[in-house]
């Protein structure tokens, strides 16, 4: 299996109907995840409407993924985690650790989108925001967001599989400063296979 | 006053330091809202960086709303409706209609957010997920959601100050196929005026 590396991205290109198994190997790590129509980058998996489309802020096993033309552009096919993923939470960025102290660079996802895009050749400026695989954010009926550890046990998985030919966009997240990546704030690697 | 007609889109340049009163003049009507820093339109209010700016998805009256590089854009300085607001539901958009079964155009708030841009000479491409003005989305501990009505009544207004010179853009959504814009699905016109 390919790896993403510990407060790294990487890029993959899908054609449709592959499939991308993305591995939590130590169960603890987030990975921010991002998919564009490889054809049309204008084009790409959008939380906001995946929302009104599934009539959930919690995508499940089977679901489709939604792009901000409301038409999959995913399959969550696969899912041996207890399914608690966010979608309501930005990826991280220089803005952020600097809000939580932060005086010298931090990595963060945002850039890792970006750089990991350029590394396969598909520039794009902005920044969708993105699926956080195994990222716990409950949201209380009074609209109150909690920051919790990953549910995730070490080799869950999710299996996910191209509607149409497009790029998915993975992000170890580099959170060290909140228990987001699990109690002992150490962010670590996670391992990914293109399959089908 | 000025108004926003049934089913349009307005835009309005606002400097530092002053504020714009949005009243829902019948009390049903839910108002999609952007803000862009005036002189740098890669900067946007943004509801996901929102979110982890306050911790919650309901912002309240005295909340500042966050821009995609985490600092203020407006503050929320008065409220008069129950404070029910949407942050998590994409702009409704032609793709959506298509949906719901339409088969010839549909007026839409995404279509409305770019002409009312244009209208100010102020042209973006990307579409941020909106602020929901009254847009009644309750989501549930399991991340369910549901489309209320608006909890608001006529009159009622918020006062949104511009910390950062800025275009505020409105749409009266024009969702006239699920009652998210009152029980009898009719979406009105609702009015606004700058102050300060």
């Amino acid at each position: 299996m390919e790896q993403v590396p510990a407060r790294r991205g990487r890029a993959v290109r899908l054609k449709q109907g592959q499939a991308i198994r993305i591995v939590n190997t130590h169960g603890t790590q987030v990975v921010d995840t991002w998919a564009f129509n490889a054809d049309d980058p204008t084009e790409f998996m959008s939380m906001e409407h995946l929302h009104a489309s599934l009539g959930s802020i919690f995508p499940s096993r089977g679901d489709a993924l939604y792009s901000n033309r409301r038409r999959p552009i995913l399959m969550l096919e696969e899912d041996t985690s207890p399914g608690r993923h966010d979608t309501v939470i930005a990826a991280c960025d220089v803005h952020r650790y600097q809000g939580l102290g932060c005086t010298e660079y931090h990595d963060n996802c945002t850039d890792n989108l970006h750089a990991a895009l350029a590394m396969v050749g598909f520039v794009r400026t902005e920044t969708p925001s993105p699926l956080n695989l195994w990222m716990n954010i409950p949201v209380a009926a009074d609209g109150k967001i909690a920051w919790g550890e990953p549910l995730s046990k070490p080799g869950d998985h999710v299996l996910l599989r191209a509607v149409i030919d497009c790029v998915v966009v993975m992000s170890a997240c580099p959170q060290d400063m909140i228990p987001i990546n699990g109690a002992d704030c150490t962010p670590v690697e996670v391992h990914y296979e293109v399959v089908g």
